[in-house]
């Protein structure tokens, strides 16, 4: 049975929600009666504080406070970023992994954050007022201008980082406030050998045998963070059909997305994204066998690159699927038969018509504003800082509220913090990416497009690409900062070829951000807002939000499915990944593994699947019981998950997590980490 | 107008006809009273036989014969390979181009071959006498047994090559006899800088500046072959609006296909092969950087990859319009209507249901017949070798009609021909390819597939692909020609890597081929000559069958078309070109037209443009004038022409030629080639 017809059914509405555990709910809006009627758990608000104090956004990832001195899990391709960071051309600590046998070992992450969510308010009513009577384009506008200020005042009056969230599509506005952590660092990473084993052909696969775990620590004032209330790990793991909750941020889903906007991505997006995607993982590929070094330096930026191609690819098969589209059809036309037969609700005219007319422009805007704008033609980390660095001058002479968002005083800084981060910048990765951005530009723009013309009239994409990564000083963060602080006259006197391009490049790229501001994003917004009320006034809460990469909590139950027919386990063992393995990567057991195999519990318990309706961002999200303990570590989905974009496959969507039993397993007999076990022990 | 609608369309079928100018026709079924109604100009019999046997067919391309001595005209890129064959790691003859100054330094192309259409024969009611009351799978073996049988019979008989061609798919089977060349060389080709001017960017563009021509010259019995009417050049080129016919080999379209097929592509084929291409795209472009001789030995696989990347990419992009493809759902409904409303023809069932259903299964295959049966996984030249090499072996045991149909009697000769060429094959380059096919293999079928895991148990695709490549000895064509002749002893005996995995694979790889030829094929095939025959009772031969690489002649005028909004002229000018140039691949003129630029007559016509219906396989296909004489050089379509593959766009849908003028001025001015120019001139 698929469960998406939940979402806008008329009919039955808890009687299906009864018998499925799809849902990223709120914790303003669990549903603890349907949970305590169907599984006779409580989940109480103490409860809820407790596990949400504990649970931990980072960046595109979520994590848990796991020990009184601020000691923080999450899954090892979470801290990939940082292990990264730390590495260099001659020692990958990607491969190596790290294990800081003291506190002063620990490594500065420097990029990393950690926020917590304190408290959420309403700003639905004060969004409205703003924009009352406003066209599309002017209501856009002042919903920015709104949000800017509501954030600004919120951070200025509780010291805490208020950001906006719209859920419900834009259909309910809040401001969210975390507590924030800016000093975070890496405590404990194994080698990618057996914390992705199986690597890029067993990512979203199940059964599976990945130790995707890593320990981060918090500081404040040079000191780890103490909390209060830590979760406790189970280490013994939880038994088969026991009720379980993952508590996390889920980066993004489109369930609510009308039939126009899917066949939109089906239809344009995905397919260029996917195309654009395969010609880098070769060139990666290609790059990587060029020596260790290169291999060294592409496999942080390969890995993200094959994880969300695999994704992708799986969310385009998704959308062809045209059981999904027709059900998607079917759904769209019933909720609009009940908007029109309501005289209360007809009055929103036709904003699934506004959608389609928005999305046209869309078609014709795209390709330019990704090349231009997105900087996918100038598909370089340098350029990024120079992108940065350039508008950051131009806005910052701005009132706060007339600012793009991503520069407002309460964004500001993040911003700082990520120019100012001594990260490794490697050259030749600067040049293969730069060129085939400039390649591709060419290419989807042609020749003859006026950007494409004035980048290229004299030079090739490896010409040029050469001449910016070779003469830019931009790798080095003392001439980020001193640029940055600089402003405007700074930016202005530069003759940084990176600069320079970023700032010749800043016009066009502006105009095409405002008409995609203006003609697809402001009518979109309108629409999507209009299509939400009607749907709240016909269902309620009774629904959940779209992920947006905010907290939210499901419930589930530990189990596999039918795959072909034949009945999975929920749970690996690690005697079968010593079997599986070939010798070679991906498929390759490391020797801190192979060195000890005699001493460990070849039965202890790997991988475990569960029925939880988890997405991209819920990585390294608490596996919890029914007590708020710990008793896994989401990784990953099964590949029919993949789908969970769009829809929730109550008979085959599956989330995968480690199991608690290795964890202890490895850091005791294999890492010898004792003192971190021993922490994670106590109570 | 869109003019698909004439397929299928049941009133006003003249009507439409004369409105437009699309059809790939067959000699024996030209419009000559349309043509003559609409244009004046007479087609006759004679000028229709001249025409024919002055038209060539090369491997994949089309030529003509432009002088008495077998001088045949065609494009650059079809005597790409040609080059790429007699070129090195050290000297590329697609980068610097070739003349031969006299016949003896004309180079031998190995594996090229030339044909000429002598007669066809009508063969439908002979197989349908081998076939009837089968059900689908004998009578699709049947069909083939007997095509065999025929073309056996006609060679002895004639002479002649013998190759069975199906029309209308299926619809009407025929015999083409070809006279054969096999001893075809080297004349002149220019340097791919000028030839592919502006390169993949401006590969399917226009306006265009392109002087994509080649000359070839057959040989028989060590001496140019006598033509006793080639095709006369008439360097003028035609006036704009002017009646010009294309005479060619258009390799394949699928304007006839059902709906269902249509879906299959878009949803199934199309994204498959773009994302494996992309990514090999990537893999080739990344070897290129690594050095001069790379970037030489890559030049002629890249080239092509690219060419069918966008061709690919824009085929999807015409399925994924809803135009076209609520179109053809219209056209279709209105055939089963009728179909469904005749005694006679309602007796042929739902034939469209059945195509559904063998679509069904070929969609659970397909991934494990291309990766294994199609060699998709084990991509290398070296490896095809191998497979042809077992399979030989194991089907010249067999009686004729029984084998493989690429292994009868009459196909022997050229697969012979392809194993004896002395062509150079780079290690480097098959094991990039090959290590990607593996590595591609495991990921779509999955490591734990049987014949995945088989492979690489042990191995890395890379380390797996280092032992096939550096272990073989099959890039020796005496060591090739060696296990060809001693047949099936030699082969079982030979301990070659290749040669082993050949062995090793086959019998899984003929498993699946037989599932696709009996579960999918069989009943595809009976399904489209159903829906054939009725079309047939209903339209007759008003209609064209879709391109199968077989002669078909078709007619325009001399047109550009205007491109959002902007009337296009249908010429393009020499000084443009230099004026378009930037000094960089690919859109760098090369040095012998810049040293001589102040003698050229900037004013030259370069590339003109059709409203011809061409598709490729048409490549190089002579552009006549109502008197049968040369005035262009087919060499590309416009970018909307892809969507040809479906249906013909009257509006935008445009072919692109290169002008005589620019041959002329080019081999008189920049190559000197005089002895070349004088014989084009001669009468």
């Amino acid at each position: 049975m698929r469960r998406y017809t939940l979402l806008i059914a008329t009919l039955c509405l808890f009687d299906l929600a009864a018998k499925a555990d799809e849902g990223m709910w709120t914790y303003d809006n669990f549903p603890s009666a349907r949970v305590q009627s169907q599984y006779g758990v409580k989940i109480d608000q103490p409860w809820l504080d407790r596990v949400r104090t504990a649970t931990v956004r980072l960046a595109g990832c979520t994590a848990s406070f796991v020990s009184k001195d601020g000691l923080i899990l999450t899954n090892h391709h979470c801290v990939e970023g940082c292990l990264a960071e730390n590495s260099s051309k001659e020692k990958s600590f990607i491969e190596d992994g790290f294990i800081a046998r003291d506190r002063e070992q620990e490594l500065k992450c420097a990029t990393q954050i950690a926020d917590v969510l304190v408290a959420m308010e309403n700003v639905t009513d004060k969004i409205a007022a703003a924009t009352r009577g406003l066209d599309d384009r002017a209501a856009n506008d002042a919903r920015k201008r709104t949000l800017t200020e509501l954030e600004t005042e919120c951070e200025k009056s509780s010291g805490l980082k208020c950001q906006n969230v719209a859920l419900y599509n834009g259909g309910q506005q809040f401001l969210y406030k975390y507590r924030r952590y800016t000093d975070v660092r890496l405590v404990f990473a194994p080698e990618a050998a057996i914390a992705a084993f199986g690597g890029d052909p067993d990512n979203f696969q199940y059964p599976r045998w990945c130790l995707d775990m890593g320990l981060l620590r918090a500081y404040e004032n040079g000191k780890p963070v103490q909390i209060a209330a830590p979760l406790h790990i189970d280490f013994a793991g939880p038994k088969e059909n026991e009720f379980v909750l993952v508590s996390g941020h889920p980066g993004s889903t489109d369930r609510l997305l009308t039939v126009a906007q899917l066949r939109y991505l089906r239809e344009v997006e995905l397919p260029q994204a996917l195309l654009r995607s395969s010609e880098l993982r070769g060139r990666y590929i290609q790059f990587a066998k060029t020596g260790p070094t290169a291999r060294r330096i592409v496999q942080d930026p390969l890995n993200g690159l094959e994880n969300s191609l695999k994704v992708r690819r799986k969310q385009l098969d998704a959308l062809l699927e045209e059981a999904l589209m027709n059900q998607k059809i079917r759904d769209e036309s019933a909720l609009r038969a009940q908007v029109a037969a309501s005289p209360e609700l007809k009055t929103i005219g036709d904003p699934w018509a506004d959608i389609e007319k928005a999305l046209a422009t869309q078609r014709d805007l795209a390709l330019e504003a990704s090349y231009i704008e997105g900087a996918a033609g100038f598909n370089s980390r340098l350029f990024r800082f120079a992108r940065t660095l350039v508008r950051a001058a131009a806005e910052r002479e701005k009132p706060n509220g007339e600012r793009l968002r991503e520069f407002t005083d309460a964004a500001l800084p993040r911003v700082r913090q990520t120019l100012a981060a001594p990260v490794p910048l490697y050259p030749e990765l600067e040049r293969l990416t730069l060129s085939f951005g400039l390649e591709r530009m060419r290419e989807w723009l042609g020749p003859d497009h006026p950007q494409v013309r004035a980048l290229l009239a004299k030079d090739s994409p490896d010409s040029l690409a050469e001449t910016l990564v070779g003469g830019t000083k931009l790798a080095d963060p003392a001439v980020r900062l001193a640029l940055w602080d600089g402003g405007r006259a700074a930016i202005d006197a530069s003759t940084d070829p990176m600069i320079k391009l970023a700032r010749e490049t800043d016009a066009a790229a502006r105009v095409l951000r405002k008409r995609v501001e203006d003609e697809v994003e402001a009518p979109i917004n309108r629409a999507e807002e209009k299509i939400a009320r009607a749907r709240f006034k016909l269902y309620g809460t009774q629904v959940y939000p779209d992920a947006t990469f905010t907290l939210r909590l499901n419930y589930g139950t530990v189990q596999a499915w039918k795959e072909k027919g034949v009945q999975l386990s929920p749970y690996t063992r690690l005697g079968t990944a010593f079997a599986r393995a070939t010798g070679q990567a991906p498929f390759r057991i490391p020797d801190s593994f192979e060195r000890v195999k005699e001493k460990l519990d070849l039965a202890t318990p790997v991988n475990l699947s569960t029925n939880n309706d988890i997405v991209g961002g819920n990585s390294g999200s608490a596996l919890l019981n029914a007590r708020g303990d710990v008793v896994g570590l989401m990784f990953d989905g099964n590949i029919h998950s993949i789908s969970g974009a769009y829809w929730f496959d109550t008979v085959k969507n599956r989330s995968t997590a480690v199991h608690p039993a290795i964890m202890r397993e490895a850091l005791s007999k294999v890492y010898g980490a004792n003192a971190i076990l021993a922490e994670l022990e106590r109570r």
